[in-house]
């Protein structure tokens, strides 16, 4: 297996991927090998790998909690403290096998254990595979705030098997569609039109739709790497819906929510604001409203919630000079970077959210 | 002031420094700037800084706790948490003006805040200039392990005023001396004759030496930035130091080293191993003990110490495969890298270094 064998941060899919994997390994010759997994994976997740992989030498399997509120700098001492014992070197490997908190997790560990291990991302939820595969971000939350901490380092490779995806329940494989609507929104109304009619139970045409979706994703991080605007659209939808998803998840009388469904509402929000400040047409509002909720039930917000997500806006990694900035559409592929959003028009996001 | 007025990374000194500081500070028009700073430096450093630079925005300042024993995760999370409070956003400035504590750290939590945010370093030791300032490195301790956690990332400039080094007690000096010293060894003979009789009160005569030894360092990392073959030098003494620094730190009735005191000892240590292994000669043995010997006090390790020690060189960075690997000398300049020592020699350098 020559030096060509992968590119840095390069996703490879299904039967190749798994060549690829085996290649890298090989060329490689790790001191040893680790696998971070979370409790789900280690039980869903595990034996497929090992399946697919006849380890050299075994590896040894680090298991964090699951969930995003683990997601967190003590998690993260936990690993280092593991490998550290276990007598992880420069020339060990880490595998990280499982959702976005665990690639998000694992990448940050890796990268910051003895100044940068080498890793392999193996996402297995649908989030992970349409959204934290490419790109090479990490990191973890601090407090409620999200991913405050991390860095931007690629991984050796990113596997892509859709078999993973039949360990998930419902909920996670629609947590994951939103990302995928969001990239039909942010990149072509032909994208648009395939995914919104998606069917999961075609397991053809839905591994098509993802793999499309990494595509625009790959498209739009190449073309804008250092994030000074194209790669700020992959954003549309995040600032609410990470303040939303924040504020439930430090609030103890709200269920937590999974990132694509706090994104959800989030994308409605932003599109209709996009509408009143850059006259995003009334139709296409509806069709994605009526989209999103046919796929994520709708959140009830009371007017103490919204001033607390309002409140939570300014923790956004992309404000400027304690400004909120926020990405919007003129129409579908058509966006604004860096828009400035007043709070009374943000209420009045969250009325018609309500009702819709 | 154009786009050329600094190059990442670079290391300015004296009065060109504060014009190329001011010069990035005009060009940058951060949102916000914070000065990380020690208790020590905070009292000793922070006015002279402002009386050299009329700051636009009133900087907000972060002060840590003094000392090695809290460059930590624990210590880093405060620096998030008030960085987060408030409101540092990725067009902020980090000052970091400090020993080697305030640069690594500070470095870290720049490098990792939002994915990280520009820092500056502005090194107050003689060890900060001559070792940390160049190359990148980062990081904070895991444990009593030294720079477990971290990542190589380069700040927007290095500020080197040797004006700070006037606020220093005198074994602050003498500790950065060590690497001085290190750097003749490694690198020339000429450096090395001229170092050894270095008169620290000459003004003039320490500030040449100071800056021939950052471009002794400079380019050792511009051969090798990743660390193959050549840069791995510059952890000569520091395999077994690094052990002897760890061990004291973490025994109670150990007195914390200062880390060119154990880099001191580790550097009689290797040169023996050198002597034994690869025919170092005597005559410069000697003559580096004694040199040594002169600028720091002989510590005492009983049977059990070295026992301890020995069992931390396991976690050494450049380790593989569990196989401690350290850099030996043939001669003054002419290194050897990558070289397994059996436990019987270091007993018996020990010994040496007892009976010298």
């Amino acid at each position: 297996m020559g030096k060509a064998l992968n590119e840095k941060g390069q996703v490879y899919r299904n039967r190749n991927a798994w060549k690829v994997f085996s290649g890298i390994i090989k060329e490689m010759k790790p001191s040893k090998i680790f696998i971070i997994t979370d409790e789900n994976t280690h039980t869903h997740c595990l034996d497929y790998l090992f399946e697919k992989e006849k380890f050299k030498i075994t590896p040894e399997i680090i298991i964090i909690p699951e969930g995003e509120i683990h997601k967190n700098i003590s998690t993260c001492v936990k690993v280092w403290e593991t490998l550290s014992e276990k007598g992880a070197d420069r020339n060990s490997l880490i595998i990280n096998l499982g959702g976005g908190v665990v690639t998000d997790l694992g990448g940050f560990v890796a990268s910051t254990f003895k100044r940068g291990l080498p890793f392999i991302n193996i996402p297995t939820s649908l989030l992970g595979m349409v959204d934290a595969s490419v790109g090479g971000k990490n990191g973890v939350d601090l407090g409620p705030i999200k991913n405050q901490i991390g860095v931007i380092n690629l991984p050796e490779m990113v596997l892509i098997d859709t078999e993973f995806l039949n360990t998930l329940p419902k909920e996670h494989i629609t947590s994951g569609l939103a990302e995928m609507l969001k990239h039909g929104i942010i990149y072509s109304k032909e994208y648009w039109e395939r995914v919104k009619n998606i069917d999961v139970c075609n397991k053809l045409e839905f591994e098509v739709l993802i793999w499309d979706s990494i595509e625009i994703k790959k498209e739009i991080v190449a073309l804008d790497p250092s994030e000074k605007k194209l790669r700020k659209t992959l954003n549309y939808g995040h600032t609410l819906g990470h303040a939303i998803e924040s504020y439930f998840l430090e609030s103890p009388d709200k269920k937590i929510l999974l990132h694509g469904e706090a994104v959800a509402a989030g994308i409605v929000l932003a599109t209709f604001i996009s509408m009143e400040t850059y006259g995003f047409s009334k139709q296409s509002l509806r069709d994605i409203s009526k989209t999103i909720f046919k796929y994520f039930p709708k959140q009830t917000f009371s007017k103490k919630d919204i001033e607390a997500i309002i409140k939570l806006l300014v923790f956004d990694k992309k404000n400027r000079n304690g400004q909120v900035l926020f990405v919007l559409m003129e129409d579908i592929g058509q966006h604004r970077t860096d828009c400035i959003v007043s709070n009374e028009l943000i209420y009045s996001a969250f009325d018609y959210y309500k009702n819709f």
